[in-house]
């Protein structure tokens, strides 16, 4: 898992090669990478096989966490809404906490390094708190299409100290801002534990403990329990395909460090579904070991991703790779993934009967949905694996360090 | 917060001259911390104020936090239950994980500092994947007086290739074992959001956002919801007191990122007070705001810590130091905290009638509580400061580092 060797036959000796090439002159760099939390959600679990992935081929690649309070991440996930676009009481208060926390992280971190990486907008601010020596670069997973004006103008007074940014999508680059910005695709990785290919004696196993009955087909939202993953839309969905086909929905999320909304959603699902969970039509499970969804992404019959607002969505492209069948909204990365009828299908955030009839489709016509399930996987091979990120990165660092 | 000149007033001048003359020997000096995570728990607190005063007084301290899987985690969970006496299957698989996790986590940080300082048994193992080239102390929280002997043995295949272990309690010692061992009995900061002098105004904003009713003695265990703080037995007691007086039984407890087995017991201690619960006497609160579990050590009218296990106790500690009774159990590093009836109440863990009869007694009588009170802040006052604490970390790495 954290040696390029091993991804020999998934992808070519040509392309592991100019990797390797790429590293060259950048070896022995010493290199940072700094996010909110090593558990939940797709950051940290790129930057996972990233970083093992760069010490492998010679940069010496650090990660840190952010160190900050519960009141801290409360506001962040504020801020990370509010960049998606949803409304914000931009408070004093609030930019004080979080000028604060920035402020005493720097002070216990000392950052010598050839190349600062700062993912999202939790530990953005610190740049302040350094006499900067060496290039910063900002990784932004956001949906930046529409930010919060007030909220981007208090973080352009950060951005504008960095010497790149980094970008999910074409169509959150900025032309008023004066930094380089580049593009890049998220990835999965496709040896880690959340993606590699399990026997089938252990998919049932975890199936099984996870209580999941097998007598169904199955539906699976895999995702946060987030208000932009719409979980109250995905019951309004499966609600009308269960009118025609008997099934079960699952819920598989995650709870990360950093997300206290998590439960408040869940109850509010927990209330609109009450029927359907006391007949175990409805469930919740907690995807906090990667074998586990793993198997539940592959044992689906249809996983669904009904968000209003996306990064990438890299729960679409591990879906995609094990060659289920994708019904998802046509919102952030996820077009730049899916092709509409030919690897899954796109649609409307809102449009829920067109959710539910592509669904049934899918569930009516299984030859159809393995067919679309290969295409799901050719496209994350060519395009989605940790691979291209890998090259990508050593793109970006060649450029900040070496200037070509 | 930050800042040795803070405690002026807290703390004598000569007591903080002795602290800076400490530091100047070790002046630019590279040293790390490495523990198992930020939030929740006694440890984090701790680091989070000594490492930014060992940065005040001249030494750059870093704090890393060591990264792992929810597996991984719920494995560590059981060595620290096992290290405490409790019954553990040490399997390969569980031995192979927690080195494989050591391993991995090697690979992406790189330690070229002066002297590093590993807490706790997660990351105990790191030390077999570095080429030692700086002293290496091991800070073990731990009760030690009987650890299970097997893992007891895995875990000696590390500690012997460290410096020296730090232990809470000389009882922990262990004279077979060729290291050099240190007593350094923990500590805290008496400016942090969770000890610093609140105005009454304030207490009352959080208790009531918290929602307590305030209309009767409340009785209170701040604690992990852990076997070791046996919350059953707290139950039992109070059940107990509720018999002589109406009161009311708060269990504040932390949700820490390594602790998976908080949500067990929690339902377990529900099933048990039902009625209690439904009627309102018996609440569950989510320590996760210092400002807030501030607020209600020193609302409380008494504070148990009904431990069956205990490293030290900072719960004991920090009600100590806002004049708030104890009635307590004599394990680990409490007796070292309390004198039996002068500046609390230590009872034998599994005496619930003596642990009733305290706390009626402190009820009935609050003028003496209030000198029990008093007493607890002047033992605090001079033994369990951060300050103390940085003075004796100075000590040791003047030991490690200078050789003096």
């Amino acid at each position: 898992m954290s040696r390029l060797e091993e991804f020999r036959g998934i992808v070519s000796d040509d392309r592991l090669a100019e990797i390797y090439q790429r590293a060259r002159k950048l070896y022995g760099k010493h290199i940072v990478h700094l996010n909110a939390t090593y558990q939940g959600g797709g950051v940290a679990e790129i930057l996972y096989s990233l970083v093992l992935l760069m010490n492998d081929v010679g940069i010496d690649t650090g990660w840190r966490i952010l160190h900050g309070s519960q009141d801290f991440f409360d506001t962040t996930k504020k801020f990370h809404n509010a960049l998606q676009g949803a409304p914000i009481n931009l408070s004093k208060r609030k930019k004080d906490l979080y000028l604060e926390v920035n402020n005493n992280f720097s002070e216990f971190t000392h950052l010598d390094h050839d190349c600062v990486i700062i993912h999202d907008p939790q530990p953005l601010g610190l740049i302040r708190y350094y006499r900067k020596s060496q290039p910063w670069v900002w990784r932004c997973h956001i949906d930046l299409t529409k930010p919060h004006a007030e909220l981007w103008d208090f973080l352009k007074g950060f951005i504008l100290k960095y010497d790149e940014l980094i970008l999910s999508s074409e169509k959150y680059f900025k032309e008023e801002l004066p930094v380089e910005q580049r593009l890049m695709l998220p990835a999965i990785n496709p040896l880690s534990l959340k993606n590699k290919l399990l026997p089938d004696s252990t998919i049932k196993k975890y199936i099984e403990k996870a209580g999941i009955p097998t007598d169904k087909p199955i539906i699976t939202q895999v995702s946060r329990l987030d208000p932009w993953k719409d979980p109250l839309g995905v019951l309004e969905v499966f609600k009308r395909v269960k009118e025609k086909i008997d099934c079960r929905l699952v819920f598989c999320y995650n709870i990360a460090g950093d997300d206290p909304e998590g439960v408040r959603i869940q109850r509010l699902v927990e209330r609109k579904a009450k029927n359907l969970i006391e007949k175990g039509d409805v469930l919740f499970v907690i995807g906090n070991h990667e074998i586990l969804v793993n198997s539940i992404q592959r044992f689906s019959d249809v996983i669904i991703q009904k968000s209003t607002k996306e990064g990438f969505c890299l729960a679409v492209t591990e879906a995609l790779w094990k060659e289920t069948p994708v019904v998802a909204s046509n919102v952030g990365g996820i077009p730049a993934q899916i092709e509409d009828g030919k690897n899954g299908y796109l649609l409307k955030p809102k449009d829920l009967d067109g959710f539910a009839e592509k669904i049934i489709y899918l569930l009516k016509n299984p030859e159809e949905s393995k067919i679309i399930g290969k295409e799901g996987k050719k496209t994350v091979k060519k395009r989605f694996l940790i691979t291209r990120l890998l090259s990508d990165y050593l793109d970006m660092l060649n450029a900040v360090i070496n200037g070509n």
